[in-house]
């Protein structure tokens, strides 16, 4: 029997009649950029971090996103109460291990929110992502290169090993839990060349998962719409500056058409 | 006798020639905009909270600022010494109640630096004024809808019985000072697609309130301002990422034919 | 013998080709705008200010970025435990002394980063740098005046005294190294009238230091290289929102023979 096509554009269309609010703790740099990806496909960012607030501020979303880009051991803290708090009330909790590999500091981390609460999806670069998995590779800060392994079966295993949803980024996205596997095959370079882009598809995956209870097929559609808005943006944009905003634009206007046209999703 | 006509052009004329310095302490998601908007309407931002400095930061402003957004502990201290000591100084406070309503912590906060400190103005949505006035609402994150009371009694009520200035934003946005009221009219739904304009428009109020007695008039003038701005920018932009650019634009070319043409505010 | 003339683009050449990390402890009004315009320059940056991984991070990077702008004293210690790593590592420090003069915390942490840590570059605009040299001038928060004082002179004496190179940026960039001076004449006062480019400045001198041992040169050339895109990006741009956008792009298309022809540069 043959398995359906994935419907990205269903999802999408969930996103804008729930309008679910996703919790995020994610870092300073790309903080607006965060809650403004939530706001353009249509739902509700709220980001929070103080310990006193975080539990009761996940116990009214419908998903929870981490990112550990510019972490220090309170904000970690948080991470872990409201963590505990979404997995208490089953709403899923995606963690972008943002420069992982980096720093001692930054792996032990990783490593605390991954043995002290239930991440659902794991989202990373193909270097971060290969560090998790205990390949031995390191990040040059949170840009790196693909390196030659085969990293759909670094996913696999490692999705299957966690018992979560694995996200590896990069020209190719690659989306596992352990059982069905997806390679999302939209997007453009150009996105490599802003800031913001990989932490704006986390907050995505978290957007789409918060209406969608099969994680991988949520990510997947999340990146694909995301990444199909990215090549719709360089119809009008031909460098950076006004890429992203382009990128804002055209996530606000996807339509079903456009993403039917224009998905390339591997299963 | 009749009440002149507010005459908002006059005020943002003051902002520019005046250039204040507007102290903010504000909440990571947003902080560039509210600096952004602070400068292209002519004035100066500072942005400071370590809690050594506040008050002396404070001290050689004109207006302070402040929005609970991602509050923490240690933020609401500082946030409670700058206030003080722009009581003391004598130049307007503006609370911006970003999200009261949602936890339990951010309304214990939101009391305590009304308790302790005197804000001259206080500004949320209606959710959030509503709750502050002791309606039963639930704040859904940061974004909520207007509930079916009478929201001009609320804001006016809540006004007289606090001694401050209310201002509530929605469609149209109530200012009320106790006696006097205005209902500004002008926007566009588009802002309410785009993270940043809500705390964007209390950084605004606080700019036109450091050169305007006259808090309510100054609020007034301010989103009024500020609204017609976003109404010109809908002239070049259709979504969300060019039109944040495109306001920022128009407030920089905004003139008195325009404002004066444009205005839509009851009194 | 006549000097060699200032060959900016060579350094941003080698920016391009070396793709070095930058690693900033900044504020957090503009980390975003940081991060970005290192990286439409062609090198990678990276943000982290946990004392846990500082050094460690530093230990990877080319140079080391520090802008005290949102300054608390936990970030002060995270930028002493950095700067003495890239003491020991040999690389460039440079210190934005974002709002020096405004507060005394303000210039305590300054004079303590300053003695208790080698800064390879001290960058502030006019007012904050004759704070630093001695002089009694009262900083307006973050943008100020030029006063009437022989600037060139100033700055060739603290770099002098300090055993650093200095930069002041105003309508024109003087940078010496107590011996050598350059004059950067490019730039628009657009520039002047959108938060940001004064910190991004910063970010650029230092991601050229991150490549290029005369550490004049490389903040010479790359406050030309930065200036030279905003005179470009005011072909397309009219106002603040849409102007800082088109120089992200500018920046990203920046060319030989556009440098060549539109640099100005005294030495």
């Amino acid at each position: 029997m043959k398995k359906p096509k994935l419907d990205a554009y269903a999802i999408l269309e969930k996103v804008r009649q729930e309008r679910p609010l996703v919790h995020h703790i994610t870092n300073w740099v790309t903080i607006y950029d965060c809650a403004n990806v939530v706001k353009v496909f249509g739902a509700s960012p709220v980001m929070a971090h103080a310990p006193e607030e975080v539990a009761e501020m996940t116990g009214i979303a419908s998903a929870l996103v981490l990112n550990i880009g510019t972490l220090t051991s309170d904000v970690v803290s948080a991470m872990k109460i409201a963590a505990t708090a979404a997995n208490n009330k089953g709403i899923p909790v995606i963690l972008d291990i943002c420069g992982a590999g980096a720093t001692a500091f930054r792996d032990k981390c990783c490593h605390e929110l991954i043995a002290e609460t239930r991440i659902s999806i794991v989202k990373g670069n193909s270097s971060e992502i290969a560090k998790m998995a205990g390949e031995d590779v390191r990040t040059k800060g949170v840009d790196s290169g693909e390196t030659e392994k085969d990293m759909t079966r670094v996913v696999r295993k490692l999705a299957a090993a966690r018992k979560c949803t694995v996200v590896m980024t990069g020209m190719e996205d690659i989306v596992s839990d352990g059982g069905k596997t997806y390679v999302v095959k939209n997007g453009t370079t150009m996105m490599s060349h802003v800031v913001g882009t990989g932490c704006m598809s986390t907050s995505v995956v978290g957007t789409f998962a918060a209406v969608e209870n099969d994680l991988a097929a949520a990510a997947a559609s999340g990146l694909a719409c995301f990444e199909i808005a990215a090549e719709c943006a360089m119809k009008t944009a031909k460098a950076p500056g006004m890429f992203k905003e382009a990128l804002f634009d055209s996530i606000f206007t996807l339509d079903k058409k456009t993403i039917d046209r224009m998905q390339k999703v591997d299963e």
